[in-house]
């Protein structure tokens, strides 16, 4: 049987190749890919249609662009590689000089060797980003350019699903799926959503509802709050913006823009719990959908689970960011993580003692009932569950009161539970 | 004249031989001879009395109990050491062999030297405390054990004593009566709480009301809670558990499961101010009878005012808990320590400047009327309370703010209360 | 023409030589003198008045005073500097030895050649304030002595001026009339106080209203308060006394009782954010009128601004108090750091966001077009005051927030609510 981590890669590899941006036919290949696996509501949304400070754009879709020189050979081709072309290029076809492409170039001097990520959504524009080594060999001369793309009226796809729990407090993931052929920065976030989707669908008996949105960067995720906002401002309690999350660097968290609501509780206490490394960010150094979640007057409790943040790895929006730097065990480490997040989020309940003063605990079984100096049994954290779970404070705060990782008192809470000595505050 | 010290020395030489448990004459002696002392009232609760959680238990009284040697000689007695024998131990009569025997005999490998305390008291046992040398040199063979003991329904003994001030609110001193010959813990708590009733029994016009409850460990503090709850929770604005208060060690503070209330306040105050050396607790090592009074749905505003915490000292619960490790000085300093912090807290008011802008107080002769530059008269804290005394704050929190110990305060206030420039909120 | 600072040294020139005290006619004179720069109101209050705890005294007058040796030798001369007489010294006629004179003579030993400045003004008595140095030199023998004083009923002169602005809140200034020849000590405050009204008169659309006082010491803020409470208690929500603020010693702020209202926040911030080297200091340590505009009861939003603080100068209350000490370029320095602060208390409004979500900057001409990894357009700023400004904080918060001085906000927020993208939240 093939392991989670190998699925979840075999997934990617699948989805690496289409050339994504924020609106076209490659958004639209990857959410189908994606609704073989779960099953999305896929949504177009009107170009031109208003959204908040925004409009959606024309709709652009490419199907072959090249440079090529004047002996006839493709010195810049498409076909190797989407990233050549600058997004949402508009068609060109004509012979230029090299002096006037180069003012349609973009390369990186200081990492010669890889093709940079660019676009230009919202200014009609055209070109072509190669390394710096590519470039440097280009000849002086006419060239021939063809740029064969639409960039007309058409729509902008998305897709969301719900998961019905018995509470209809939701917890939001949201991912993005425009940028091109781009691993880490952006398909881990689609996979992993992806998994995470699929587990909690085949789970039984979810408290909160789960919601997951793919869709492009801002303009996407402010298309989702334009239609969506007075219901996710009503019920969601907590939730995640998933990006970069397939390399092998240590995890990072950035919070929400609040900082100490529900999710950055929770993922500061897991990771604290769980890894000896990792790194929190501050809502300043922001850069991703979490600008749109936590904007004024939006305000979702929302934080963003990273391995390394976009912009503090080398390959970041060039070539470089390819599959050589996913390891399906890491893709599969960043499920894992996720999942043990939610089980807390479910567990994680405002909980009070039943009765007045220490319950008799012996009579059921659960403290020695001869008091000797050395007791070996270790009653303390139940005892401490008790002494501290006044239905004022929830187990987090509980947890970290007595400074135990909150997943080792679940198994109290449930024979606490059990034996009617706790109760729920809903 | 007997210094208090001796006094309280000798009180816990009195009550010291005495085999005490949670129920029994043993208890009822040690409270007729406290009454000598305090007009306490003593109360009996029937066997099987359910409080809370718990049951009242049968009650337990011995008269002997030995193990003797196939030559008739006594190598177990009760009467060297009531601490021989296991607490609650059932009535037993019979011959067994030596192997049979070890299964009923408690001993501390590591202290081969004392007698450990142990207890069984919810479940039908017997059995005897030996010290490690002791129990080396029983050889082979056939012993015939006596515990002539009896555990039938009768009734758990405690006492309490009202001490009424001007207001109904109330400060509650608790401590236990159920160690047999221990003496720090637990004979200290008793006697300096007896003498602390009669300190303010004999002092005129306490301000708040006093209450002390003498009472067994656990259920006597469960007894007490279930029937005196609601009057409690609405009065006792402040309280101390008083356990290990005899010995040399440096004063110890347990703070109250909220850890700033008055009485956390005030004790951290009082010692910070009085004590080269001290130790604060958090609630989470708890271990006497806060655990009752601070649970869920009691909450009141008590801390444990300790010398050395329990299971802090080599002797804790061994027959090296006794007189020797007491001295008549420290057992009065503590006691000196609680009248300062009963003082600290019936003088600590909320008080208010009854004039707008700074009173003019060289007409008051409070004040230098020459103002030069190198003025000696320290005005500064008389000033400082003035200016900070704003109905707002209590004393305490001024005396901190200003850096200056609240005893020192005191003096100032009342002449400043004499003219008419402060006034006491209520 | 002459820089402003030469022009409130001129100011300082002018008012140096006249003895004010806190009531008579060296008062008069110097309003008089600020008359000729701002419209203040004078207001006399007759001797007698019940001002809160306090009654406004007799008023007095010094037309001449000195010592005579048996040579007729004028030995101390009140001509030679004001400072030689006791502040408030009753009329005196006749002859003493020079034992009898000690007892009337004030000298600072470890300052032997400076004039220390004495007053008594709510107990009759007479002095003279010599150097050490020359006490002496006075030899054994009879002195004539005369002081040609008048302490009888008049009034208490000082005034006030309030610049009106669209709010009727207010920024209060407060400063202090009633010393002789000291410069620091407190000519520095009226000088600067009389330049920023100026500066306020002339300066156009004023957001706040502005209100001076210039009075005497402790019993000028008393009268102005007993007189003006309600109004100012109502309006004032922030506000500076000015005292030693012409030296060349760096920025010192003393904050209000409260210690973090609003005047607290901006001068921390804006000597935070200018000033390599300042000094804060805790309402502890206050010394002169916050103690009546912070008092209980009064409790206005009220802070010293100062340079070396009174007490922490080796000339303070002497006569090496004198113009030496003061620099032309200070006082403009001090007034500067006033005008940096009212700018931004002015400035200093809550703002929101107007639209949801991230605005489209780009088609503002606010923000690149074409997104490329190394962006060097600094957009960081603006985007941050979009994603703080929440209508819930002010400005001073956000620039603390994103680690900006506020000044530096002060042009990126004026664009934006040009562009319609903030609103202020009244």
């Amino acid at each position: 049987m093939v392991n989670i981590g190998t699925k979840m890669y075999n997934l990617m590899e699948r989805l690496f190749p289409i050339c994504r941006s924020i609106t076209g036919d490659g958004v639209r290949k990857t959410l189908n890919i994606l609704s073989e696996y779960i099953p999305i509501n896929i949504i177009e949304v009107p170009s031109g249609t208003k959204v908040f400070d925004w409009d959606i754009p024309d709709e652009w879709n490419i199907s072959d662009a090249y440079v090529e020189n004047s002996d006839g050979k493709k010195v810049i081709d498409f076909k190797d590689n989407n990233l050549h072309v600058v997004g949402y290029s508009e068609p060109f076809n004509g012979k230029i000089n090299l002096e006037e492409l180069q003012n349609h170039l973009y390369s990186l001097p200081d990492q010669p060797d890889l093709i940079p990520y660019v676009t230009s959504y919202y200014k009609r524009h055209w070109g072509f980003c190669v390394s710096e080594n590519q470039r440097k060999q280009l000849n002086k001369g006419v060239y021939y350019v063809k740029i064969d793309s639409t960039l007309d009226s058409g729509s902008l796809t998305y897709a969301d699903l719900v998961i019905k729990g018995r509470s209809q407090k939701e917890i939001l993931f949201s991912t993005y799926t425009c940028h091109p052929s781009l691993a880490n920065n952006e398909l881990s976030g689609p996979v992993v959503a992806a998994f995470l989707a699929k587990y909690l669908l085949e789970k039984k008996n979810n408290y909160y509802t789960y919601r997951f949105v793919f869709a492009p960067e801002t303009i996407g995720a402010i298309v989702y709050l334009s239609t969506h906002l007075e219901y996710l401002k009503k019920n969601v309690i907590a939730g995640y913006v998933l990006t970069c999350i397939g390399d092998s660097g240590p995890f990072s968290y950035l919070h929400s823009r609040h900082g100490d609501t529900l999710v950055d509780q929770v993922t500061k206490h897991v990771l604290n719990n769980t890894e000896k490394e990792y790194r929190l960010y501050d809502y300043l150094v922001r850069g991703s959908d979490e600008r749109q979640y936590c904007a004024p007057g939006i305000d979702l409790p929302i934080g963003s689970l990273m391995r390394t943040k976009y912009g503090e790895y080398p390959e970041y929006h060039t070539s470089g960011d390819n599959l050589d730097i996913i390891d399906p065990i890491e893709l599969e480490r960043s499920l894992c993580k996720l999942k043990l997040c939610v089980d807390v989020i479910e567990k994680n309940r405002i909980y009070k003692t039943t009765i007045l003063g220490e319950p008799m605990l012996s009579k059921r079984d659960l403290y020695p009932t001869i008091s000797t100096k050395n007791c070996t049994l270790d009653v303390k954290p139940m005892m401490n569950i008790l002494a501290y779970c006044d239905g004022k404070n929830d187990l987090l705060w509980v947890a970290d009161k007595i400074g135990k990782p909150i997943m080792k008192l679940f198994p109290i809470v449930e024979e606490l539970l059990n034996n009617g000595l706790l109760e729920t505050i809903e």
